[in-house]
């Protein structure tokens, strides 16, 4: 699995399924709306056979797609507010009186990177309201906090350290962790929406994370939900030129065998020549749509809006603007 | 004390001598460089009457004042920060081997509030670096974390649950908490630095902490570093009052009966009264001067110069602007 | 007039006839709803003996005026937001082909003088769109600009100087210039709306312009919009000492003679003491809410709104929203 | 020239070295600073077959590439700064009399695009001061003014109308536009200041600027500043492919001819079909380092105070300092 940087379950499969190999210990449904342009893919992995496949641990990973989500689809908008409102629901079951703490990761100064900062902003906060929370308000709402722990980069502390140090503090039911993603494929970039009981995991988002905000981690369910941003610069290069070849083996049947010969080259062993060439001193490099801003700023409306109508359970979005605004 | 709002120590001793009261259970020490236009004294509460009387806890208050930190004097910004670093020295003992969490209380949204986290930003943060240490810091520096909490508004939490239950975590041998003031005369506005090793106490600063950050609270000895960014409203409005009166009663000794009467007005009396007309439906309200942003950013830069060279002795101010620039 | 300060008309005229003096050249007239809670005041000042009475220049001053802006009234705020786009229209008979130059003027770095710059953030932008115009806007928007200028402070030129080169270049036919104000009473702040078709006046806002914004200066309309979100210190401490006094008096009537000789200091003498007291080398303080940044939001997105409905009025703010988020 | 995309005219040699063309009407002359670590590389265009061969206008070009400028290494950072002062000399003959405009191209909002802005906040701006100049800068200073101008996208205002509207108002006599850029190779990612007297020109930078701000345009002389904090996603793959198989060429001679051929396909049809698969409807996609932010902000100090230095010949580093902070 280490040819291509993806944190999109859906593209660990496409992957697999793409060298041939049969997928066990994996489960796939997909849901498609048609007309609005929404596409659903519930990727459940049950043992650790999937486990190691996918590199992903066992979970439920539900991604929702929508090319909408760049565009100014109000009508599809809504649709995928209520659908991640009901997928939410059917990760968690949470109850009346449960008490939820939302953690927005990643760094705000970068852009791509600060989705989860974003989302934290827009979220309908109200576990310090108590006896003052707004008479309109009453009954209707849940206890939900939001917090944004930076980066280990400026803080000197481990995302999870903080986490966990606020979550035995104030005892939350549910822990829901946002976090900008790296996708294999460009067209998944602020696109795609994931969410998965499976959490946080080291290695993935763009910052690297060292160690995972999980159930085993935090001692309390973990829902993990993501935007692909960026795509890894190396991953980019190499899943393009097996394309081409692909492309060019096709308009040139004659010089099939050599194409065939280029693109059966190990793909780690081409992968790794990439990210060499690549400049090794380098780090990590990104790639990202210039219209970042917009578009991040227009996901985090999504996700806050998904969280407040699901967690909030007695209210309406005009509601939430009313607080909000 | 009800009928002036200060966070300084030195200001509260200010208000009792006035009042011609006995000032029992406080030191107060003062050291004047005269040259440079530095003035710091040390109030030291020792004991419960003090401590009523002067509306704080036990323990000692250190304020560093100068009108240079309003200006451009590079010269006296070098002694302040040389001072601030040896005050916190004498508050604390700080071993090598000492952990330190730096907390950056305030939010960042509202300018006056902003000292803390602007602070942070400026803070040279060591403690996730471990062996990954640049070569010319190693053997130099402290491990130093810095955390912005945010304000309770905003996410949900009491600030002091936050850095408690991150405390927790890194068991950190030291808390230094940043955080605006309200000062009583607008003269010490960006003009002041208090450090104190009573920490932050309820009650203080812009946002009106309602839980305290000291020893007690978090099992851990905590310094509180303040400037005072802003004037409390109606104690401005007491107070310019009161000199106004004083002024007049001199300047018209026929009247003087007048005008004592007025001053001897009860002043709780007066200061309720001002409350009222003020609007009480209003919430506090703050004065603060025009150019808050800038002012607020000088004394940021001083602030976290003073800690850097304080908890990394082995660097100078030239090492800090290396890796933070 | 120059004992209190206040960029408000409306107050203007308040404090006009607290005197006693009689207002010439003025004409006043309101609407209440007395449903919603809110106010509408129409000075229009005529002659130049009302200009002088008013320290304003000759044209039309509406004032809109409710708590709601403080609150999460929505629909107090939609029926605002109507009422500022037909107030718009009453002082400018908009083309459909007009293009229109809105200009945020404020410093986005002091919180309570961010309105300008964020309301700009929050407009539907559509002159550069030209044929890239989205098919479903297309008939139904006007070609809106929006620029923010900062502060002569921190770009070395005047405002209206950028103001005027711009406009020079663009040739808007209406110029909306938005700009944080002073008030007198702290009840104003956040809680008022102004709109003028006499511009932006020296010596107004936070910033004290140097250079007026207005039809002479640039040789197009400008329509100026302003919320108080400060009060300036010294006028808020003469004020409630006004104020106190009459209180003090009503109580106390046998000292009636006392506090009537003191209120009937002159105005002007007893403000310039306050400000002697309050630090003549301070230059200007204000008094601003703990809450700026969340109320400085709220009215921006009111007074967006309005712009947005008034500007492209074949939309709705359904519609706005999908552009903007 | 369409195969590559590259703001920096070193590397357009590079690139025209490399495809075995000979490159007339262009001068190049290089010096080399090894032990800090510092190339400056001068190009000459000096007429319009070597402007069409570049694809960029006559002028001058002057690189300074170090990898220390995204390292702490404080000499070689004074030293590039020096460079950066002298060769703005180098370009402009400056009288002490003179007026200068610093402008900030990009989008603040998008961190690889907010250099301009970056640059801005550091300046030592004076224009505004006249007589207000403090003494100890008196004589020493230029007056120095400015702006950014944001972007098209948010002020519906192409940026060249309100540079020159600005300009024609303020009548400076020199033009500064910083800017970032995109490169070909990630290795020059702000690790490179380029230095043009050709001013910023159409379909340069990340916004791909419509109209060109240079003397042509202006009338008033324009230097143009750019780093390169991007490189365009098709020239990455493109790009690495290109040296991918010509290592793989090297390491398998027997296959010499395939990758020859592979290699020999039209540089431009292989950019083509590459920008294809990464995507039509995306628009242009770029890369950037994970810590984009921190390398923005140093390299805004290093420009910045290399400007400070220029235009403010009778002042130090030191000085700036302490009129900044």
């Amino acid at each position: 699995m280490n040819n291509i940087r993806t944190d999109l379950a859906l593209e660990n499969t496409e992957h697999i399924s793409e060298s041939g190999q049969e997928l066990t210990g994996v489960e796939i449904t997909t849901e498609e709306d048609d007309n609005l342009g929404i596409t659903v893919t519930w990727v459940k992995i049950t043992d650790e056979i999937g486990s190691t496949a996918m590199g992903k641990p066992i979970g439920n990973y539900i991604t929702i797609e929508s090319a909408t989500m760049k565009e100014s689809d109000t009508e599809a908008h809504e649709e995928i507010i209520k659908i991640l409102a009901r997928k939410l629901g059917k990760l968690h079951d949470l109850k009346p009186e449960a008490v939820v703490l939302i953690i927005g990761l990643g760094n705000w100064q970068v852009t791509p990177d600060a989705l989860g900062p974003k989302v934290c902003d827009k979220i309908l906060v109200t576990r310090h309201l108590g006896d003052a929370t707004p008479l309109d308000l009453q009954g209707r709402v849940r206890a939900v906090s939001a917090l944004t722990p930076g980066v280990m980069g400026l803080t000197g502390i481990e995302t999870a350290e903080i986490v966990k140090g606020v979550a035995e503090k104030i005892q939350p039911d549910l822990i829901i962790a946002i976090d900008a993603l790296a996708a294999r494929r460009t067209s998944r970039i602020n696109a795609t929406i994931q969410i998965s009981d499976a959490g946080i995991n080291p290695g993935s988002g763009l910052g690297n994370k060292r160690v995972a905000i999980n159930q085993d981690s935090m001692g309390i369910p973990v829902i993990g939900v993501g935007v692909p941003t960026v795509v890894d610069a190396a991953t980019l290069v190499n899943d393009t030129m097996e394309r081409m070849l692909g492309e060019m083996a096709e308009a040139a049947p004659d010089e099939e065998a050599f194409y065939g010969m280029l693109r059966g080259l190990d793909d780690a062993e081409r992968y790794g020549l990439i990210k060499e060439i690549l400049d090794p001193y380098e780090g990590n490099m990104f790639v990202t749509p210039k219209d970042v801003d917009a578009v991040v700023g227009r996901l985090a409306n999504i996700i806050a809006s998904g969280f407040n109508i699901a967690l909030h359970p007695g209210i309406t979005q005009e509601d939430v603007n009313r607080y909000l605004n």
